[in-house]
């Protein structure tokens, strides 16, 4: 016999799917859930669907929207595009309150060992989007190897097309110790110094 | 503007009520749930509802049930009762597969602190219930100042009724090590101590 009720023991293992949740943080939410009003548990189930349901993804550049379009796409000066990984990553450039212009998600990055090719990815859609009008495109993709190579790859495809390619600066962090910065992000420092 | 769009905030912040979840944690788990199918998603919603709904307490014991009565009360020896804090003590105590008897939940502790009193936990369902098939009634709440008070006070009240009440033992945990046992421990264990 399982030790939970079988109610319980589902909502378990639903909440095992989420990312980094273990059975026993599962069982703390189920047990959460149980101690909420119905009300309240209704509210929750609901917002998953509707997040679920209304959440699409903008077919110019790929982010989170409601619309076919998103917001961001819409409204914005078109005149730049931030090439980032994923949605998330467009969460937080738009929490500098910064960057003023339009952003692609390529939904992955080149990783051979994966077996995520160029064409796995939305380079297309980035090339479609070039026009005249583009004049500066900034790769921020994550700094890692993958990251670095999609980042080489796009610059290579873009460069002939007359357009401006840029990559977000690396050194050392803001706040950071030299102390506790590792030796590749030193050295890249280093090689990066600026006049000042 | 909010950087997350509608849905997508208020997923998130539904998932902030979950213990221990922050913003961080539930844009996570909100990004997993719009990667799902929509099948999925359904499936996951579902759950919390189906578990709201069915989940009840056991009108004897105050234990998690479908039913009026909870298995364990239906089938189990009635003879030996063992008292603890939540139901999810419950659970800890059944994953042994060593105990054979009944429970009684009390849904809380006497914590003056907290303004919880010997009447706003289920002290009186749990009289109620001694009658003489009853031998032993095992005090399972925690063994920290809450869990040992509510424990003495509860023994005081049974043994007028002439049954049987035992506390489950402190001492050193299995495994554990003597330099890294915290003094009340240890000084428990060696006033426990036993002939070998």
């Amino acid at each position: 016999m399982d030790v939970f009720i079988e109610p319980i023991g589902r909502l378990i293992n639903e909440f095992t799917k989420l990312p980094g949740v273990g059975k026993k943080t599962a069982q703390r939410y189920a047990y959460k859930i149980i101690s909420m009003t119905e009300e309240e548990a209704k509210q929750f189930a609901e917002s998953v669907l509707y997040c679920k349901r209304r959440v699409r993804y903008c077919k110019v550049c790929g982010n989170f929207t409601e619309d076919e379009v998103c917001d961001i796409c819409k409204r914005r000066d078109k005149g730049t595009i931030c090439v980032v990984k994923e949605p998330k990553d467009v969460i937080a450039m738009e929490k500098l309150h910064e960057y003023k212009g339009v952003y692609h998600v390529l939904h992955g990055v080149i990783s051979p060992m994966d077996g995520i090719g160029p064409d796995e990815i939305r380079i297309k859609e980035l090339l479609a989007r070039i026009d005249g009008d583009v004049h500066e495109v900034i790769m921020a993709t994550n700094p890692d190897v993958e990251g670095e190579a999609t980042a080489m790859y796009i610059a290579k495809l873009l460069k002939p097309l007359g357009v401006n390619v840029t990559r977000l600066a690396h050194g050392i962090p803001v706040g950071g110790e030299l102390e506790y910065t590792d030796e590749v992000t030193l050295s890249r420092a280093l090689l990066e110094r600026k006049q000042i």
